[in-house]
């Protein structure tokens, strides 16, 4: 890496006079500097007028803008008191950052506040406008990090997910080949909701969704200890900035947007014109709202590792065993909506787990028990799990192959005999488990008493479960299994219609 | 009510030479009207070059901007085919109009696109740089409408709802005078929310919770048939638009705007400035949200009339007897929160029944016998009844003296000793129970079979129904009722920080 920084200082007077003052002092400013990082070089120094310019060259750890912004301090004090003159203003004539790439771009890259040129592996960052100001921010290899980010992502676009079997139920003789989700609507279980991939449960697919949730307390949850906990369903952004959500799908979430006032004084154009036109004045509506700073949950485990800041866990409370039945989930999906089974709002059971290494991976054993339980003998579905790499472990490169697999996520797969053959059909990942090693403990700062911990969370899709379920055994509760019959015997009768 | 429409026809040609044709043309137009309305009067005729104007001035139920569009047509044909001469434009020069007001105003009274002048009971609205195009819309008698509605309004504002008890129980001896919320809070059974109003329960106060929820279902809902549906908790502003909640409390929703594209390609600059400066670019944002055009839930029931929009039940289907557990309430409650029991989220157990005037009588003293043998027999609560009026129907005036009780809403409060003493402080609203007659069932267009529909709904609160039990009961579950203990014997560990 090499960053070469032009600047000049302005003072308050001329500094022709003391010249020789001032090349003697940036020369001992930069042995002391030397010491730190002997890389750094304060180079091509001219003097003319009021004006001191020079470069500040650097090809290791101690930034130029760092060194710049020490310097203007160190010069303010020692000629403010020596010769009473002070700096005015700082410009910053250039700065240019060269850095090496692992790979060459596949594309050109671009990113806010430079202008960046790549050749072969070479990058060059030119910063654009920028002030001492700006400098004091912390952007810089921030800035050098998202290149390089940039590059790595148009390698890995396009690629496969990382997936790999590590379990397969038999094969199970479907009862039907049918989208359960077409039927339920054919015969009135369910309707379309009033907005995109929403769903309105009837009584008869509502019994069924709450079967499901049922289930999922009795069988999985209460046995192993989970405690239920009710959190909000409205995430601040300052939380998905921790967990890196807001960074990674910001084209995915439903943003809230609160009123700028509750004042009906202030509303009173907005209600005459909802009043006159019968329809809802747009441009009357923006300016009363504020600029979203929150959004509708996306995945219930921020929440409860946010209830969890800066805690210090007492000993015998690990392993925290809770979870939200509670909040909704809502994804902006735009296209690849179907049926009840990828939407934009659903209904998951959350449970996070949090202790030490060992109580986490004994955990995972005992709940893959409890959910071969549920969908072996309760459901009797056709299955099977993978190892798969979601987008938070994939950016910070944690999983590796099968052998170093204590982190990492499982996804569960079902068989959907109306999406056709059971070898080259899109299986339905209707349930997960992960354990995600420190990564969200570190961004809450959460600690036990003792022991180092790690977390992890397993995601129980209700309409997954369902749709799962329905499309394997159909809707006729004569052909489901004896034992999920113990929890949904019939279909309650709906509302009739003419 | 005085109309007075001045207006100006430019046509294609000079009309001087067809004046006479003109005139009798508009005199015959004017005696047609008069059949329909005899107030209508074509008045002020002028006619130079190819411009003819006149004033249409009318005190009856025909509006003179109906009889200038009718108009347009009828001399657009009759001139076109005799003279080949066309209306080009029409100007509208003046549209005043008056009318009488029950009473004075106490204020000034505006209103969009039009000047109001109001003396003594006598308004005149004037509107402002109006076309024809704008007395195509149906708007004028909504303007009308809605400043008789103001000065209304200014005559309501202020004074105190209607409240009359109709049933109170026994005085209890409360266990303690602790404010609940402030001393979970202090056990850490809670906490405060990411955002305001919000709340995280731990799993000591969500067992509570979920204990209000059980009893709800199993002792009120169940026994009378009620069956469960699920939601959406997005709630799109056409329903909103139809129930009146739009233009009755827009300043306390939650509004939800959607990302304008998932394309990562326009998120990309966003992401780059999350990432690099670690805060969020509002302006950006803004570029990629779309304007809201939905809310988050406020009441569960307006998504439930709306599933039923349109539809024609079966006689054998009513009563209609459903209920929503899922969505979660928000509301923008900016001051006044306090505790678990005024907040900006909440959950709530909506029943809604739809059904015949006598149905829906007999069903809500079933109701009110189930809830008071929850309040009375399980809680042991301090707690009373009251008629009260909502603003829907104070809206619409259909609430009157206690003769004509057959739809209004009934409010149960609950004695909060924190609060001070019994006969001074204000009780806690914990639920209500209100027969709406056939305002959703007409706003949604639902109907029966034969029988003429009317509807209902009754909130459960389940903060409501917490904070009113541990408000007299305390948090010691060795105070608490034996018949509460059966469904809850004991609050569950939690977790144990430092």
């Amino acid at each position: 890496m090499k960053f070469n920084l032009q600047t000049s200082f302005t003072f308050s007077n001329e500094i022709t006079l003391i010249m020789e003052d001032i090349n003697q002092y940036l020369k001992n400013f930069n042995k002391e500097i030397i010491k730190k990082d002997k890389t750094v070089k304060i180079d091509n120094i001219k003097i003319q007028k009021n004006s001191l310019s020079f470069d500040i060259i650097s090809e290791g750890s101690f930034r130029p803008h760092n060194v710049l912004l020490q310097m203007k301090n160190a010069i303010s004090k020692e000629f403010g008191k020596k010769h009473h003159i002070g700096v005015r203003t700082i410009a910053i004539l250039d700065y240019t950052i060269e850095f090496e790439l692992e790979k060459k771009p596949l594309k050109k890259v671009t990113i806010p506040f430079a202008d960046v040129k790549i050749k072969d592996k070479l990058a060059t960052m030119k910063l654009k406008n920028v002030d001492d100001e700006f400098l004091q921010k912390n952007y810089i290899d921030r800035m050098i990090n998202r290149v390089k980010e940039k590059v790595e992502n148009q390698y890995y676009e396009g690629k496969g997910e990382f997936w790999e079997s590590i379990w397969e139920s038999p094969e199970k003789k479907p009862v039907w080949k049918k989208d359960p989700t077409e039927e339920m609507a054919k015969l009135g279980w369910l309707q379309q909701g009033p907005t995109k991939g929403k769903w309105f449960y009837r009584p008869q697919a509502a019994a069924i969704l709450k079967t499901m949730e049922k289930i999922a307390i009795e069988e999985v949850l209460k046995p192993l200890g989970f405690k239920e906990i009710i959190e909000s369903h409205i995430v601040s952004f300052d939380i998905w900035l921790k967990t890196g959500h807001l960074e990674g799908m910001p084209g995915e979430f439903y943003y809230i947007a609160e009123p700028a006032t509750r004042d009906a004084e202030v509303w009173e154009r907005f209600v005459d014109l909802v009043k006159i036109t019968k329809e809802i004045p747009d441009e009357e509506l923006k300016k009363n709202l504020s600029i979203p700073k929150a959004g509708i949950c996306y995945a219930q485990c921020p929440v409860i590792y946010w209830s969890l800041k800066g805690k210090t866990i007492s000993e015998k409370s690990l392993p925290v065993l809770i979870y939200d039945n509670t909040a909704i989930s809502s994804r902006y999906e735009s296209g690849g909506r179907h049926g009840i089974e990828r939407v934009d709002e659903f209904h998951r059971i959350e449970p996070v787990y949090i202790g030490t290494r060992e109580q986490l991976l004994k955990l995972r054993e005992k709940m893959l028990e409890r959910y071969k339980h549920v969908f072996n003998k309760i459901f009797d579905l056709e299955w099977r799990m993978a190892w798969v790499t979601p987008w938070y472990m994939q950016q910070s490169g944690k999983i590796g192959d099968k052998s170093t697999q204590d982190t990492g996520t499982i996804d569960f797969e079902a068989y959907m005999p109306y999406r056709g053959d059971r070898k080259k059909s899109e299986w339905l990942e209707f349930q997960n488990l992960s354990i995600l090693g420190d990564k969200y403990i570190n961004s809450f700062n959460i600690k036990a008493q003792k022991s180092k911990l790690w977390s992890g969370c397993s995601g129980i899709g209700l309409e997954r479960w369902t749709t799962a379920f329905l499309a394997q055994k159909g809707l006729d509760p004569a052909n489901w299994p004896k034992v999920f019959k113990k929890y949904l015997e019939k279909i309650p009768k709906g509302i009739d219609f003419l």
